[in-house]
Order: C-alpha cells, then structure tokens, then sequence
C-alpha cells in the first residue's frame, strides 16, 4: 500500500505543513497540492465542499506528491467511511469531546476486529494499492478535532483512545467554547493556555497535535512549539489576502 | 437598466481595477467579487470554466457591486450571445485580428439593426431590468483583444469598427507573435513598443485601451501610462502565490 | 450584520410570503427570487437538492432582497451548521417531536455559550458582514417543524425552548400522523384542528407560526389567522400547474 | 427504430404542443415532460443550459411519451450532432437565413450520403433502438429558424432544401430584424405580415410550420391558423408567472 | 401506482439479477439498466455517488423496465427518506445489526402509522403515479444488510421486524467480521457457514433473501442455492474487468 | 517538460494501446487510467462528455502512468485551445477533409510562429511543467481523423501538412461515407483497401496511423499491419459487453 507521507514525516520528526480546501472545485485543489504542502485537507465542514466534488478534489491531489486528507462535517460514520473509499489518507473530525464520542469517530476509520468501517474503498484501492484491505488501518490517520470546553475536560480520556493517531485543535470554536471572540490566532490568555494544556496531554499520551493556523509565520511558530501538524488558512482566505493585497497595490495611496 | 460601472467609471476618468477568474466555482468567483474590484471577468478561454459553470459565477459576481464581465473562447457567436443572456455586461473576445473580425465580434453584442444577436436575455433581463431589451445596445461593452502581428498591422481599420468600446492587449500572445517568450509583464523592447503602439492607436480612435496585469503594482502602472481597464493576474495566480509565499514563512529559511 | 428581512417582517406584524425551492438549479432561484417573495426557501429534504446545489441557489437568492432560508433533511448538526455557513438566515427542521430534539436543533443554530454551532461561516460572512461572528445567534432564524402526532402532545415542551423563534406546521405530515390522507390543504376537522391547536400554542409561547400552503389564497387564509410565515407551494408545483394550464387552453374544448 | 411522435402527429394532421426548457436540471425536465406536452425541446441557445446538463434533461424527458429534442445555440456541426448522438430526435436550429446556411445545417443532422453527420449515437441508439443508424435520417427532424429581414428574403431558397423537415419563427427576433420592439406575440402590422408570409412559404414547399407562442391560447391560435408545431413559453417564465400570481393573491389587493 | 417488477418476480417465484453502480454519471447508468437487469441500484455507500447524481441516475434507470434501488450510506432517515423521495422503489441499508437499527430502518421507508417517513415524494410520485402516497408502503422495498458478527447473533430479531421485505448479505464485510481477508466470494468456511445460516434464517422469517455477487456465474449459484435477489459486481469491477482482457489481447502474449 | 509517453513509444517502435472514455465522469476515467493503456482519450465528440467534466477526466488521468488525450467535438479552435489549456497532451480531430483544414487544425494546437494557438496553458503548466511554453509545440500530437471519401481524395494533401504527427481512422464514418453501413470492425471490401491505402499515405508521409478499434484482438491485428496508435472501444462499450456476458451467465440457458 502507497505510504501514507504524513506518517513518514512524523516518523522523522518534521512538522506537516498542511493546505486547506474550501471551494469545491478540482482546479484549484490541483492549484493548491502543487505548492509544496505535505498534505492537503479538502473541508466538508465549514468548506462549501460536499462529497461529489470532494472525490474531483482528492484525485486532484492525488495527481501530486502531496497527501489527500479530509475534514468531515460531522461525527458521523457515513460521511467518514465513504470519504475514506474516496481515497482520503486521513480524517479530521470536528467537536470530539469525550471518549465515546472519540471511540466512535476511530472506529469509523478502522476495518474489525478493530473498529467497524464497512468495506469498499472503491477509489482508495486506486490510490493505495491493491493490498489496501490488509494496511488501510495502518495507514489512515483519525484527527480528533478538540475544541471544546467538555473536551477539556476529558483530554486524557479522549487521547488514550486506542487507534487514535492525532489530534487537531480548531482554535476559532475552542475560543468561542471558553467565552472568548474567535480570532484564527488564540490572542486571549485562557485559550492560549487551553492550546498548551492540549499540546502537553497529547504529548503525553502519544498522540501528534495539530492546529489550524492563519499564516505561515503562525505554522512555524506552532511547529516550533512541538506541533507536528499545521494547516495555514484556507483556499478562500489566500485568495481574498491575495485579492487585497493586490488592489491595494494598484489603487496606490 | 441598471447602469454598467465600467462605462460609469470610463465617463468619470478611473483607470478600473479588474479581478479574473479562471477556476469554475461560484464560490471562489463570490470570495473575489468581494474584495474591491470595479468588475470582475469569467474567463471561458484560458480558465478551466464552461458555461454551466460560468452562470453561477455571474450569480455570485451580482451579489456585489461589482460589475460581471466574461471572456469567450473564441469570436464565435453562440458563445458570445449565450454568455451575454446569462448576464454579462462585457464581453472580451479572443484574437481579433482583422476588420471583419472585429465587426463579426461586435455584431455578436448587438441587437439588429447595429448588429445581429438573437434575443432571449434570460438572467440578463434579471440582472439589468426589464428593460433591457431596449438599453443593451448601449449598455454592454465588447472588448476586442489586439494581441497578435496581424492585429498590429490593422489597429485603425479593427478600433475603427462601430460600436467597439474597448480593446484589451493579452501581452502573452502579443510577446509569443512577435517571436519573444511570454511573460506576464513584457520586458522585450519590442513588446514594450507594441503595446504603447496599441495604447496611442486606442486613443486616438476613441476607445478605452485595457490590458492584462501581473499585479496590482502593473496595473497602477499601466493606468498611469493612459490604460483604464486593468486585470490583476487571475484567482488561479493569486492562490499560487499565496500558497507559496505562506508555505515559506513556515518552512522558515 | 445585514439584517434578516423575515425578523423586521415580523416585528413590523407583517406575515411573511415564502417561496420554496425543490429544483437543483441557480437560475431557477433566481427566477423565484426575483419575485415578490419575502423571502425564498431551499428545500434540502423533499426537494431534489443537496448541499453543493444548494450554495448556488443561496447565491442566487442574495442577488435579490429575499431573504435566504433553507429546510435541512433532518435534525442533523452537520447539515444545519453546514447550511448555515453557507448563507441561510434561518433553518427549517423537520419532525421536531420533544424537547429534547428541539434544543438538539437550536442548539445547532447557535454558537456557544447558547449552543454548539461550529465556527466557520465561510459564505455566510460574505452575505451577513465582518461582525457575523457577533449577531449571528440573533440574526438566524430556526423553524421547528410541527407536524407528528407526537408533537401535539409536546406543544409546549417545544416552543419554550429558549431560544427557538418560530414553528413550521406541515400539513401533510401532520395530516397522514393522524390518519388522514396528506391534501396539501387540510380538510380533515382533526387535522384542521390541530393546526389551529398549533397556531395558538405558538401564540402562548411567543413564537411565530408558520405554515406551508398550496396557493397564495391559502396563504392569505392563514395571515388572516395569525400566521406570520407561509409558503406558496413549491417551484416545482408552480412549474407543473403553469404548464397544465396552458396545454389546456392550447387544446382548447 | 423508436418512431418520432413529432412525426407521427405531423402525419395525423395534429398541431404539436411543444414545451421548453431553459432551466438547466433533469428534474425539472421531467416536471415538465410529465405534462401532456407532445414534445419536450432543451433549449441549449438562450436557455442556461449546456451539453452537461442536456443530456441529463433528454434522459428525463425520455422517462415520459413526449418527444425530446433540442435547439442548439447556433448553426454548429459540433453542437448538432452531438446533441442529436445525446438522443435528440429532433434540433431547432437559429438564424437561418440563406439557401447555404440550411444546407450546411441539415447536411448536420443526417448521414453520408445525403449529409455529413458523424456516426457515433451513443445515447440516441439506447434511446432509439439497435437500427439507429439505418433510420436515423428519416427520423431526426431539422427545425430551421426563421428569423430575420434576411430570411424574409430568402424562404424559398432556404424551404426547398432537401431534407429540411420543418421551419420555426422566432417572434422576438424576427421583430428586432424588422424595426420592431420584440414582443412575444407579435402585433406589429409588419411582424403578423411576415408571419402569415413564412408560414404560406412554408405551406407552398411542403414544409411543417412551426412557432413559439407566449401562451397556450396564442398557440391555440397559431394552430388554427396552419401550424403544426407551436411552443408554450418555457419553464422559467411558467415559473415567474405562477409565482406572480400567487403572491398577488396571498397579499391580496 | 407503478407496480414494482422485484416485487413481481419475487411473487412469481424468480431470482432477480440486480446491477450496481458506483459511478456517478447518468450516462452510464442508463447503459447499465438497458442490459437485462431486472433491477438496478445506485450504490451511495461506497460507490462514489452522492445524492444529486444518485437523481440523475434514477431518471436513467427509468428510462427502462429495470426497478431502480438504491444503497444508503447507513442507516439515516435523511439519506433513506430523501433516496425514495427520487424515486428508488427499494432501500438496501448497511450494518443491520439487531432488532432496534432494524426498525429504525424500516421506519423510515413506510408512512405512519407503520412508520415514519416524511410525506414529500417529488420524484417518486411522477415515476409510481398520483396514487402514491396510497401504496407506497406496500411498494417500496426495505433491505436490512447482514454483514456483521452481530446481526449472525440477531438474526431472527432483525428478520422478524414487521414490514421488513428482504435481507442483504455484504460478503466482504461478513468476512471481515468474522475474522477473514474480504474476497467477493465467500470461500472460507465459517463465512459459508453464515451465509447459508443467514439464507436459513431468511427462509424461516419469510424475508426475501440478496446477496452481492462477484460475477454473473456466482449469482447463477447463489439463485439456486434459493436467494431471490442477486447483484452482479458493479459498473467499475465490470469497467476494470473488460479493458483488462482486451488490453491483454491488444498486447498478445 | 513532462515527456509525452505517446511520441516515447512511437520512437521506440511500440504500438500505442489507447482507452476511450464517453462517461462524463472522473471516477470511471481513473478506473480507465489505471489499467495498462498506453494512453487515455477524453472524447467530447461522441462521448456525453463537456469541457467542465473533460478537465476532473483529465486530472484522473493524470494520476496514472497513461497519457491523456483528448477528441473534440469539430474543427473548432476554442475547443482544441481550451481542451490543451486543461492538459491533453494530443487533441483528435473529426473530419480533416482536405489541406486547408489540415492546417487549420495543427495551427490551433501550435503557438506562433508556426501555429496560432492563444498562450494561457492553465492546468498544462501544471501537468507538463513550467517550461511548458517552450516545449509545447514539440510535445504536444495532433491527431486528423480521415474518415470520408473527400480525405481519401485528399490524403497527401492532408498528411504532408507541416506539424502533423499523426492521423485517426475512424472506420464507421468511413464506411458510411464509402456507401456501406457503419460496423465497428471493416468488412467491406471498399473499406478494408481504403484503410490499408491510409495506412500506406502515412507511412509514406512519415506520419503514424492510428485506428479504433472494437476489440484488443482487432487492435493486435492493426497494429501487427502497421497501426502504431490503436483504441480499444470506449468505456460504455465495455460497460455493456461486460454487463451482458455476467448477465448471459447468471441466467444460464
């Protein structure tokens, strides 16, 4: 089975730069797996993504270097089970915020005996290979998504879930979640420090952390930090930056 | 009908800022017309957009103030009435190389006795009013392309062309026929000349002069030198670069 | 935050005139939208529409001062904060029986600290403004749909739900839960009596009451008895009974 | 091969009624086609619909009695005979307005030798039978367009040319070409003039006359007069039309 | 309403021979159901097909006598009341595991009082007729998949639900569940073993039932073995399996 | 620039083994693309296959090994243009009937000076690389298909025009246009000699023949007689062959 590159970087201790898909549309998620990112998440979440143009998108992706993954919109085993026959080598599920709710989302990922993922990876078997049955579950990476307040709470619980490769903080909702506005970058000392309580029981139970960040300086600072997986923006946010900055440029002033 | 701002911005003397977009998506085209362009250009040529496509994205450019524009793959009347009945206000045609070309093209954004579209604004009529049918003529702008050797040999008898309102020079193709490589910004001396040489012949015909821009610092530039319409690269670009520059930041260096 | 249309309606005591959307298609909406609809209804559970169809309609809505709405399949967190992001100023949920589904559902409509909606309005921020994040919780509208035998005995477990605002009755629903064939119009005393036992538990509790009905005379008839939100039919209905019609006068007899 | 039910109606003597689709979805298509329409025409000119999205509305249509066909944007082998291979048994074609122009277009719609269709009728021969290819000629009808002050000139060159089935008046364009503003059914003098001139041009060289009609009671009207194939309208303005009448009856007056 | 030929067959004593597609593209679904199917089933699970083209893929299917079916991603009332709504005349629901998600399922496939689907069958009434909302319930088929080491432990709970029609067994899920490689036919022992106990169980709870095959021979063996529903592989593995042997013989060997 | 693996066989002496695809899809072209064809071809003449969906056909191609090629629907530059623009690395032409339409062909296909084609190379640059303008014209094939009586007249003519690479032989338009009806496979005599006197033009033209072909033994044998570039069927062809020999088995007989 193709190697799954976001292991292989762990394995070597390197932080994932991660790019992140909101527009549904192969092109552009052809555009974006071209730059030099490790991987590439299309978002069925907060993406105006749904899964027809997500299966475009991960073959898109899959035309480059870069590793396919996807966000799902929910803790839902249809939408994680038929994203992963669609070839995603990864899934990042929002508001996992207890051990059920974790044990759920991972055994969605994984064939039995150990979890319960119904089998036909009709274009997964494409894209890793004829023996995909036998190491998809050593390959595709579950990414609980810790954002919440109850999942603060519940941080060990949910980390020592067995399975569970990484998890991956949506600093906007934890923000909300702890009473604050939702800047991409945690500025309030409370979430600051929630991001450092996460960061440090993912570390000690054996799990990658994640975040999602609003700039390449923040990836890097994050890395830094012991993250070993950032994702910088979105398709939507460069391209709208990218849109101002230029105007500006030619309106002068 | 409703006013079209390019022409009310061509009456006040503004150089417009126009955005261009090449990836098929309603979205993406929704995230652009946002930002500050006066206009904004599905590209149905060199952009990876068809049609169907290209209606959603006149949608998403008339949620804004900006104004919806098109470029066709070709100087060919069944794309450019049918793009226009989907609501554009300016249509910019390809390699217009001649007189005739210039009248067929022409001919093609207007309604008998000036020229010979066909009638059936479908969305038109929603986005310019019930009174389109009698406005159009006056109201939507066709952009003829100068961007080859033959075209440089027939600007007066291609500008002089009634009903033309504009031209646009595509510096790639002008470069790549006048045996230089294509650069988004020409550096060739006889490219640079060329240009100037189309800009003097707009002006002296009475047609706006617009061209295709790198960035925004070009497009400042170019309405400095007499241009009043401007594209600033495409979505496509801007993502590219975006994606890049970002990258870096976290890879460090 | 742009305003939503259907709450100054309201507070006006204005009764809303909806239409409702079952075609997959942009254009069509924008057909509808273009009507004196006050606002426009994206059917994601009856209708032959899902999500990715759905984001083009909205936009084709907001082209247009209708305001955007959208009825979710089911009480599922991923499709209502899905549609959401995607621009619906309110959400119609079907089969709300308890208390308990209805704070599921609203719950999903609002950010925390109210409720448990997932920050990420990517579309939705375009449509509303930069201080969405802000007056979202009080712009978006949740509509529980009544419309189950079991409901009827929950009136008032449901409508106090902190912070539901309005109720939905389905009347074929309703009717076929108590045993009656589903006319589109009740006719049957038990069902004609359960909406008005609906209408005025809704009036009790201070929430609006809406209703979908067959013909813009049915509309008017329930306005008169106090509901402030109804539904003309559907596109596809109009669609149907227009070409009836005419192929009738065009046989003649 | 499937007999042609146009054909069939033409041979009996009946006036088709003929509906239209401008909207680009397979269920709206079958909306329509599930009325007591004869023929279904896809209207890929000034419809918002392209080759996409047509297939799928043949398919829909051919779930249902009535005849599918489709009027392509322009005189265009391409769009002709691949409309013709998607199961089109019949295409309206536009602006024709000379001797040659018909030639070349129905020289698109049959095979060698009489024309110059290439062989490849990947939907019509699921839709028309085994024995496409030894029937095709005879079955698919050509509607050529007849529009223009130039045609005026010209119908019994353009009539009399072999192969061509049937003749069908654009009202709008047809007023346009002769000084008039485009109503849908005409009452200029001059535009009722050449309708009465085309459809005894027609008569003379054995040839169906055709029209589009702004209702049933003008298609009723038409049929009285000698055509034999008259179109209601089309599905978006069925639809604003319906939609009109019912919000003016749900708000009263 | 339209009778439902499995229904039919099934009362006649015949196995069905059942055609799969995973595919999303109408095109090919209309020319897997004009080969002799009896019924044909869009595979939203794994196949890569979501729920705008799965209406599409319907319409094609009705363009033939083959019964269109669906496969919904789990055991969701969204997903199965919105599949009949486009007109599947059958459920096939994976992951049945006991009594209760078998109820659950079958709920959600009948109106009340015996269940509680949501009246609203836009499609569905067009392709069963206006008496639909009469019959449905004694038309639409509900198939419970057997595919687990649970549902082997709850057979005649699940088969005895009331309103359940058929079951259908996933071999490679039941392998896998049982501890084996998945391979689309059963060959080792313990999963023969359950499915001939599961075929068992069938037969003594008067439940249909459907096993997936892997090729035609194999259906041939299981109709004998006294299954009455068979699917033959899927439109991919039938792709895949064709241009291997030709490839093989274009290159000799 | 990415080498056309295409011209790499034709340098080693090899005989091309090319796939067909005629479903608008990018899941069915990947399962295409994955078997061991030489080279794939999106056809957007014959197949139901548009530019929107050609370019997700294109990427799934570009996952695998095989080259991607595409057929446009005509002579059209706008088509030829934008079908390279998305990544073809070989456009087929339909009816190259004499010199001038030759020339008009390979020009759209070729940048100045020895072509015509407008520069904006979108998704080539990424599929080929960024020296894409300056190896373009050497890398990408052209492919005129003769396939009438009036090519026949015109062979040398055609194939000695500068930048051919090669030409197609489509049989079924051949045969109609030589008076016999159209079979996959030649049996006319009349047919056969006019294959084997193209074959022979190109030969002495030093141009490669390439042929479709209805099966991998008909390709064998072609390319055993000298044919260096052989299709085999199309995808719905395979689809239908493999569905009825399942089919055949399962009902025995």
């Amino acid at each position: 089975m193709r190697e799954n590159g976001v292991r292989r970087a762990w394995a070597e201790g390197r932080g994932v730069i991660n790019g992140w898909l909101g527009i549904a549309n192969s092109y552009s998620a052809e555009v974006i797996a071209n730059e030099a990112f490790d991987s590439v998440t299309v978002d069925m979440q907060h993406g105006m993504v749904d899964f027809q143009a997500a299966v475009t998108m991960l073959q898109a992706i899959s035309t480059t270097p870069a590793t396919p993954l996807a966000r799902v919109p929910w803790n839902d085993p249809a939408a994680i089970m038929k994203t992963l026959d669609a070839g995603a080598y990864g899934i990042v599920c929002p508001m996992i915020n207890n051990r059920a709710e974790c044990e759920k989302f991972v055994g969605a990922c994984r064939y039995a005996p150990v979890g319960y993922r119904s089998f036909g990876p009709a274009r997964g078997i494409m894209y890793g290979g004829a023996d995909y049955a036998k190491h998809a579950n050593d390959t595709v990476i579950p990414f609980a998504m810790i954002e919440t307040a109850e999942a603060l709470d519940n941080l060990d619980a949910i980390m020592s879930v067995d399975g569970l490769d990484a998890i991956y903080i949506g600093p906007n909702d934890l923000a909300i979640s702890l009473g604050c506005p939702p800047p991409a970058e945690p500025v309030e000392p409370v979430v600051i420090e929630a991001v450092a309580t996460i960061l440090a029981a993912a570390q000690r139970n054996g799990v990658v952390a994640g975040i999602h960040c609003p700039s390449g300086a923040s990836a890097r600072d994050k890395i830094e930090k012991g993250f070993l997986f950032t994702t910088i923006a979105n398709d939507a946010r460069l391209l709208a930056a990218g849109a101002k900055t230029e105007i500006a440029a030619a309106r002068g002033g």
